[in-house]
């Protein structure tokens, strides 16, 4: 028997709790042994719970505890998150995370401390929820020479985003809409502000690139400026607005990391990625791009893959693929190269604004004018909207192209 | 270093022997290793190949070299695919194949054999080609409880299927289109009478549910009988038809096998998957459902998945989860108890296809009646559709809905 201890007994670790009750058998068959959850820890009790026996109060409890074989850290939030694993790691047990955060902010620490002291720390739940991604990544495309990696990683915005495409709704409404269904929280900013998706980038950059960069570092924009108008323009295009965080691994070793809403063609894989769903794609050579996709959150799917990083901890162990990934701020692109064609929305007539682009494509004209510039970094973007804005126009909106 | 051999030096053993080559720092990195490739087996010579001297045509030389740590067999064929498989696990060579239908044929007897032996039989790239979906089944999803994996596995009919719905095309015009193109072969008729999808669902249906199923047993239709017709009224009503891989796993323990032509929603995750790629999903508790999607075939992709395998020989080796995936012929239900919406295209009136079907949902009327019964199983359509027969009315088309 394998015991397990669970850290934050939330929306997540019930989940886990739930998932190895309920597919005890199919996890018995994979791991050749019995998984039990032998503590709980969280701040409150809970006397309803069939596990009501196993909470404590008390972290040392469970890191004094020789039997312990795996620890879920499931409570969200960088600290005593990180402190409790490198503890858990530095006693010889198993850590597995759905904390994007501290993975984000310590994952180089944290991988670290696990492999001087011979065991695993798994996250495969930190970035798109239920999908499996990371360790595809890790074990199966790491040979590949990666070009980027990008994806649809916040569950909350793409809805909003969603809803804002399929009825015409103005951000708020959709924002609005998504709180009452639960899709997002009363403060709303970590989603809308790209926070979330920014930590899950971070991560994704460092296992394709191996360089860990401070999340507060990377180029990041949320969905809050996106208007009515915009998508309406988009939609007339066969374009879709969602919000990517993207890494590209640039020919110098550096990698490109930003959070940002980029347009896309209605066709492309991203394109089609609807509603709560995520998804991550992948390009590189020679596989070319493949895309993961489903469930990016909720108690279900994330348990899933929690327990699916603790089955490999007791199947597989620390025989698997080395992962780099360090601390490595040198590595990190400059955003002012970062080349793509600009959508702006102004109120200015096109010869402004061609005395200012240079050559453009004309997606909308009327009450405003919508243009796709041809291809110019953000520091020669910046210039020319500037020049624009120094004849009198105004800038209403700007968004990129995804190429 | 490990010793490599490749058994066949066609389009994916060529692509193999590149991959290795140019991405060779890629590949030690992860293996912590050089992989060399000691022997190539083929009939033929390749004096201008930079592996000329590498190529042997006794298979004997391979097998007694008790240097070579692993096999790639990418012959494709059972025969003499099976043998060599065989000898090399004996001899305790690890092996490695993209061959799908000796996978689909001898899979439970290779994977016994290399537990036997204490090495590693892995075939991620006999299905999807690129795309990591074998591996993450079997390591990552497995605690879940399965319902359904079902996918779109057969790149060629997707390419007739797509250029019908965007052009209005014929199916023998796309298809003479595919060949022009290079993606269908002169000989088609594996690809475009489910053949090859018919394999890959007998290996996904294995892995999910246990029972390896001999592929002969397996309902198989291709999509030779889908008209212009039908395309135009899936794309009136918003839906797609696409060649469908499904293993449903049942209550009972049973697998319902099948390749068919389904309609889909436009929308459903499937239903936006075109051209050449491929998708595969998962539908299960609690991870609800995920997709994995990218180029089925094509020498780049097939080698990334060979070479990702190799890597994993040694890596992980044969610390993985077990894979159950046996002959057990018993566990085929029968499709006669299948339960689908049934489209029918006839030149019956409304009343006749009623009086035999019961209540249908009509969806286009004209020339032709095109309509979707409500849910019956196999037996039940059939004796209805001889009733609609029996009435003079011809059947002029028919398909079934993806619920």
């Amino acid at each position: 028997m394998k015991n397990i201890a669970i850290l934050g007994f939330g929306v997540v670790g019930q989940g886990v709790a739930e998932l190895l009750t309920k597919n005890a058998a199919e996890v018995k068959r994979l791991v050749g042994d019995d998984l039990y959850i032998k503590y709980i820890l969280d701040l409150r009790d809970f006397p309803e719970s069939p596990f009501a026996d196993r909470v404590v109060h008390d972290y040392a409890v469970i890191a004094k505890d020789t039997a312990v074989d795996a620890v879920i850290e499931v409570m969200g939030g960088s600290h005593p998150a990180f402190e409790f694993t490198m503890q858990a790691l530095a006693a010889g047990k198993h850590v597995i995370t759905s904390n994007k955060q501290v993975v984000a902010e310590y994952g180089a620490e944290m991988l670290a401390e696990a492999k001087k002291n011979g065991v695993c720390y798994h996250f495969e739940a930190s970035v798109g929820g239920g999908i499996p991604v990371l360790m595809p990544i890790i074990e199966i495309l790491r040979h590949n020479k990666v070009r980027e990696v990008r994806g649809i990683l916040n569950g909350t915005t793409n809805y909003i985003l969603t809803k804002m495409f399929t009825f015409g709704d103005s951000f708020e409404a959709s924002l609005a809409d998504a709180q009452e269904k639960g899709y997002a929280e009363r403060n709303p900013d970590a989603d809308i502000l790209g926070v979330d998706a920014c930590r899950k980038i971070a991560i994704l950059g460092a296992l394709v690139s191996g360089a860990s960069i401070d999340p507060d570092r990377i180029h990041t924009e949320g969905i809050t400026a996106i208007r009515a108008q915009d998508v309406a323009v988009a939609n007339k295009n066969h374009m879709a607005i969602k919000l990517l965080g993207r890494a590209l691994c640039e020919e110098d070793g550096k990698v490109m990391l930003m959070v940002a809403p980029f347009l896309i063609d209605a066709d492309a894989p991203l394109g089609g990625v609807h509603g709560v769903y995520n998804a991550v794609e992948v390009i590189a050579d020679p596989v070319d791009n493949v895309m993961f996709y489903g469930r990016g959150a909720g108690a279900g799917p994330t348990a899933s893959a929690v327990v699916g990083d603790l089955c490999r901890c007791f199947t597989e162990g620390t025989h698997t693929a080395p992962i780099r990934f360090e601390k490595e701020p040198e590595r990190l692109s400059d955003f002012a190269r970062f080349t793509a064609q600009h959508y702006i929305a102004t109120d200015a007539a096109i010869e402004a604004v061609q005395a200012a682009f240079g050559s453009v494509t004309v997606l909308s004209e009327g009450e405003e004018l919508a243009v796709l510039t041809d291809p110019i970094n953000e520091a020669d973007f910046e210039a020319c909207a500037q020049k624009l804005i120094a004849s009198g126009a105004k800038v209403l909106s700007h968004l990129r192209k995804l190429s």
